[in-house]
């Protein structure tokens, strides 16, 4: 009989290998996709994407057994050739190939040029096309530093106690209320898709006091922006026993000095690559919601149009000012006005008109929104009925305050705008996979 | 202005810490809940859940600074005590409280009693009250071990390789085809929410080589059994340049072996309190499917129905049958009948009625579907057809095969399947935080 497990699990030979190999001249023995090649007649030479990369090899025509016919770019290939150092390829290294096996082939050339530099190409194009734009080694570089990105979120959380879960994405209830919710037929009665775990992670607390979730959160937006998609990968924490709503702050400000450390010592090549300006992270300014608007206002001649509300132009302005005047790309925008924040949001004892929560700003974008919530069954009540709600429509989730639920708040960090604004993309689908708009369904 | 990031991340006092306090019998500052209050007259023993575990506590009555009245099961509360060794406490000590304070407390009594041994509820009972009946010590013990299994597969792959992607939910076709998807209007055109990242992972091969994913899954199946959800969570993995659809299997024992050894370094105290039998995996066995069939038929004196499915409870004597005559948990069965499988699995070349393919049964249910998919685009194109299916509805799809993609396969991983089995649960929903079925669409 077989038996799995009797035998090691065959591991990819990696750039790293390449470079250990190319110290004493090694052979290697290697696959990847040709990503370009370049004929020079008597040599060509043939870049090869490789797990973690690209990397140089040099095809001498002279060698017998290598015939450039049997491979194009695109196809898939197994390769033998000696690791050998050469300082005038990108990695210090360059492939003598010795041999060379293709064991699969395009059906057609690439519908766009992927391995001449930055794609030239429409976003529509990019998007339309991505299967293959994604290849390129930007697309590539950049995903990559979106995986350190959610591992940071996560080794950070666990060293702190925190705990994983995964709530559904299918709903009878929309806790944020609003127009922007995607409604389905659920078995003969009707379900939403969750645009947040807001009901969820604050149950959770109740339970495991820290807890936090990667996942999808899906808002109807009716309108196309930059940097609104109506399917994202949302970051959320949650945690109890706190002191006050900076406390989620500081957790936050933790992840990011711990991911931005992750992301510069082991996506170097990545973000070298790409030209990220990696922020240097010591701290972070806070400024109230009321104090930011008028500082905007007064710096930038601007006069303030909605008093409750931020626009995108002001966010740019305050994320400008805290560039200029405290070098910092990151701002927290404090105590954001109660009409503005939903039910569960907790005002401030001192004064009832704001609450105790706080926005993100990463270099001018709203990254995060968060804060304290209420805790009190009867306090969470009175302000359901005050904005309007009625309490008998929430039982299910009035059940965590009834049984007792610790001083507690949280908050969602949007990967997707937080990799934007990182990459410096002017627009967050290029941050995205798949991204899904009012007109982009697929791929 | 007011900074965040000069002052530490406040800490928690975890089991550990106090553990280590009650060594030279210090002063320990501690939070949580109130699990449960046993009033002896003159003293009380208070059973405190905190982060990680609950601890027990002593009051003496004598002491002036302390009132009973002041908390009560389910409070949340601020404690001060001294950790001392105590043999017959739990975990080798408790606290003898010098004093609390309590923070937030219930509004209402528990509506099930989750603090006298194993929860006595129906099924009913214990899903309609969750944010109650998590907080029981033994569904904390399921749950953190939960996470421990999510946490075992992305550190496993990602020292394998492996890169984690965000793909979107929100689809506008249906690469598993069947009755079981669920429809919604998205934006005036009609949406699938995805019965798996497949479409996905598939076209990521072609970027990172191998990819990963955690993500809900949704299934609109229309029947109510003890071991299906309408959501759940799905670990999934796919590779490429592999030689055989075995490497996919090699892979999956590898994180089951990784995973196992972490629960047992890292959840001893979780194990213990369910009477986990963490399953000692050392090779797996692999059988065919019309071997296993055949096998089980002729040892428990069964007749073949359908020739093309494997029943329930043929998989169940298949895992009886391996763990009585191999002393294994889990048996691999392969080459499932092209028939019952996606228009997107490889047939085998030696015989094109099987695929090479795999489930992994867990005593005797099925955790896993996998195997090699088809990557050559004329040859996909031919399977479609011969399917059935018009290769037009497909054409984004096949741009990843179309652009060359190497060999590879993948497989899913039922998260909440996987859990069930471990914990020797008798329901899915047990080990699920918020189950969706037929008619459960709450809390």
């Amino acid at each position: 009989m077989r038996y799995t497990g009797e035998k090691t699990i065959q591991s990819v030979c990696t750039l790293a290998d390449m470079k250990t190999a190319a110290g004493s001249n090694n052979i290697v023995r290697f696959h990847g996709a040709v990503h370009k090649i370049r004929d020079m007649g008597d040599v060509a030479f043939v870049i090869v994407r490789i797990i973690d990369g690209t990397v140089q090899c040099v095809w001498d025509k002279s060698h017998p057994a290598l015939d450039l016919k049997n491979i194009c770019e695109e196809a898939c290939v197994r390769f033998t050739g000696t690791a050998q150092p050469e300082e005038r390829a990108p990695h210090g290294f360059e492939i003598s190939l010795q041999s060379v096996e293709a064991i699969a082939k395009p059906a057609a050339p690439m519908p766009v040029i992927i391995n001449k530099g930055k794609i030239k190409a429409t976003i529509e194009t990019l998007l339309n096309y991505r299967p293959a734009t994604l290849r390129a080694s930007e697309m590539r570089a950049k995903f990559r530093i979106q995986d350190g990105i959610v591992r940071g979120f996560r080794d950070f959380l666990h060293m702190q106690g925190f705990i994983e879960i995964h709530t559904p994405k299918l709903v009878a209830a929309s806790a944020e209320g609003g127009a922007n919710v995607f409604k389905m037929e659920y078995f003969g009665r009707k379900a939403f898709l969750a645009q947040s775990p807001q009901v969820y992670k604050q149950t959770m607390v109740g339970v495991f006091e820290r807890v936090y979730e990667v996942g999808p959160v899906f808002r109807a937006e009716k309108h196309s922006t930059s940097r609104h998609l109506n399917e994202y990968t949302s970051l959320d924490f949650e945690m109890g026993y706190i002191d006050s709503f900076y406390d989620m702050m500081e957790m936050e400000t933790g992840f990011l000095k711990y991911t931005f450390e992750l992301l510069k010592r082991e996506y170097a090549a990545e973000i070298e690559q790409l030209k990220i300006d990696v922020p240097v992270l010591d701290k972070i300014p806070c400024v109230t919601f009321k104090e930011a608007k008028e500082m905007v206002a007064a710096e930038y001649n601007r006069r303030i149009k909605d008093p409750n509300d931020l626009e995108p132009e002001e966010e740019q302005l305050i994320g400008r000012y805290f560039k200029e005047k405290h070098n910092s790309d990151f701002v927290f925008v404090t105590h954001y006005p109660s009409k503005k924040r939903p039910f569960y949001a907790m005002d401030d004892p001192d004064d009832n008109k704001v609450t105790l929560s706080f926005d993100l700003l990463f270099r001018g974008v709203e990254i995060t929104t968060g804060g304290q919530r209420v805790h009190d069954y009867h306090a969470q009540m009175e302000k359901m009925i005050a904005k309007g709600l009625d309490p008998e429509d929430f039982t299910t989730y009035l059940m965590l305050h009834k049984y007792g639920i610790p001083p507690h708040g949280g908050l969602g960090i949007g990967l997707e705008r937080l990799c934007m604004r990182l990459f410096n993309d002017d627009n967050i689908r290029h941050a995205t996979l798949f991204p899904r708009d009012l007109s982009r369904l697929e791929p």
